[in-house]
């Protein structure tokens, strides 16, 4: 007698592999995905379209699953990092330090040691900082490499997050940068590179034009008195992903065409400057999904809750709870049956006691039976690493590059 | 030659231990601490004005370090927990099976099996739960103790968060209960009690007292076709504590002296029913501290930027992005010189590169300078344990129960 394989309905692939087949290879659920392929898909795009010359870094703190890290080592041409720890991950990856840059407004003392310690480039980010910096490099008996991090006095609509161009605790106001300068001529070090940051997760081609073109300028004018040129500017990023129903896709073609009209005045006035671009999100973000499972299903007072084992203590940002002032549906699926045609109205909730853990509120998806596969999309970045873990309890959500 | 001491101007003073000698001992800043005399104080208040024969629960899910839960195991008469986990800290306590409440929307098969083994209450909260707790009550060869957790059919004002009233993951809706009797009947399982849980974190007196009110007469209702009385009802908690300016304290008095009037109904009724009030933030909250270093100082377009070692990452309910609407300031001290006389106005942020990562917005304190101490109150529950911990991937803060 021979074995009949039944075979199912398709479900969702990802990474070229069922869901389900990947819930087992996670051996539970809820487990985040990451898609190997599609990260190289995009960062192959930007190259194409990035002129020559200007150089990609990938933020860290967006997804710091050392997999993750390791496969982005062969692919970008250097890390940011925002805490020691994220730079020990980018070490372990091979990076060479000059390839890594240490930003953050509030390091410690010991993150400064260990920075200096490493020969990473240290972004300082106020006297502080930079005497902190100078002094450890005495004391270690090495020459740190500092740069400084402006807080530009521009500011671009439009930006999801702006963290640039009004009063902030990041970089030092620009008017303060020439005294930083003094200061560290005073100290002998060498200024390795300025950091322009002016904000994040922005879809408007437009914005990010003008941000670079402004950033560019106030370099310009912030290198002018200097004896040489620095090594780097990193221009920040900012390259937003879309996350909610109405959103579009940023032109990353019209943005990297934009760069050929003011690279070239770059080289020319600070030769041998390299340009940085510095993206989390958007390398990681696409290539991610959060995976629970359909444990439950109510109707309360007219309305289907649908009862995962998953939920905000997994993923912050897609309960609408981590910096969200209107709450909105990440993208979901059934992941067993994407494209089921009995649809319902419902809500997709979490296994937490509090109201706060919502996946997805009054949507339209394929009836969900309990055992079904919810499959949260856009999730590759701030998805684990920015949630509370320990709420309740619960058992921590497994991470796959896949 | 004699040493002589130098007394330093008094610190805050937290569980009879200056705050500065507290950070030696933590060993390193941030950290949370946690003031046993005031959690035994506020118990003993509440036992001196609580009806006897009216149960105190602690709620795990507040704080669930096990020194804390352990100090609680002596002083209250059970707990509630929402996860295997909790479950698990509750019985290394050395808390008898019986005195122990699980609810959850999204218990697991695990979850589930777990309780059902240990002997715990499980408060089901659908038809689903009810029949794999039964189911596994043979599979295990044990008597499973099953309350039920019923979603009110009444909704009071001015809860901080409302948990029931309307359509909602939790629990089973009135209507629904007496189908879930007939179920527990057919399969031979008594029911062990009821659980009604109708919001949280409320200031309001006379809220409490209606809302207690009309759970017991739900009770009396839903209980009047059983045979027996059950063993338990559990009432809720809902005692909010003031995070905020302009918030005034709850009058627990009121709330215990309107117990008096609907205590002896329920005995009438239902004799030998025990009570059960469940409180989590309200033992614990205004107990705890937490306490992070001032490591940077910086103006920025003219406002004073206040730059520690801690954040979002150890406290998001301070950043005001825990389910905040309007984020407001916690109240902040300067450990060191609470009384300083010289003041300023600042905005006190962590160490994290995100403008989300806020402690105090625009607050006046005692002009502070690097390495003072900052100093956030009512942070003993939902701080740690409900905080994105590895964002950004810096070092843990340690909890200390003083």
């Amino acid at each position: 007698m021979s074995l009949t394989l039944i075979r199912r309905p398709p479900g969702l692939q990802f990474g070229g592999v069922d869901v389900r087949q990947l819930a087992d290879r996670a051996g539970h659920t809820p487990f985040f995905a990451y898609d190997r392929s599609a990260i190289d898909a995009r960062i192959r795009e930007l190259r194409r379209l990035l002129p020559s010359g200007m150089h990609l870094h990938y933020s860290i703190k967006a997804n710091p699953m050392p997999a993750v890290v390791h496969y982005l080592a062969g692919r970008v041409d250097g890390f940011d990092v925002a805490s020691a720890q994220e730079m020990a991950i980018a070490l372990d990856a091979g990076t060479t330090p000059a390839a890594i840059g240490f930003a953050g407004p509030g390091k410690s003392h010991d993150d400064l040691r260990r920075a200096v310690a490493s020969g990473v480039n240290v972004h300082v980010e106020s006297e502080t900082q930079l005497r902190l910096v100078t002094a450890l490099g005495w004391e270690l008996g090495v020459q740190p490499s500092v740069a400084i991090r402006v807080n530009p006095d521009f500011q671009v609509g439009q930006s999801g997050m702006r963290m640039g161009g009004g009063a902030a605790p990041f970089g030092v106001d620009v008017g303060q940068v020439p005294a930083l300068l003094r200061e560290l001529e005073a100290r002998e070090v060498a200024l390795a590179g300025f950091h322009i940051f002016w904000g994040s997760q922005c879809l408007h081609a437009a914005t990010v034009i003008e941000a670079q073109r402004q950033s560019v300028e106030l370099v310009l004018r912030l290198a002018s008195g200097l004896t040489g040129p620095p090594r780097f500017v990193n221009l920040g990023g900012g390259f937003g992903i879309p996350y909610f129903a109405g959103e579009t896709p940023l032109d990353v073609k019209a943005v990297c065409e934009a760069m050929h009209d003011w690279l070239p005045r770059l080289g020319e006035r600070l030769p041998g400057i390299v340009p940085i671009l510095e993206l989390g999100r958007y390398l990681v973000g696409e290539a991610g999904i959060y995976v629970c499972r359909v444990i439950d299903q109510k109707v309360s007072r007219g309305k289907t809750f649908v009862i995962t084992d998953g939920g905000l203590h997994h993923h912050l940002a897609a309960s609408g709870n981590f910096g969200q002032v209107l709450r909105r549906n990440f993208p979901v699926v059934i992941g067993n049956r994407p494209d089921g045609v009995t649809r319902e109205r419902c809500h997709v909730v979490g296994c937490l006691c509090t109201p706060l853990d919502r996946l997805a509120d009054d949507i339209e998806l394929p009836e969900a039976h309990i055992g079904d596969f919810v499959v949260v999309r856009q999730s590759g970045a701030y998805g684990r690493s920015a949630s509370p873990l320990h709420f309740l309890s619960h058992p921590e959500p497994v991470e796959m590059l896949v």
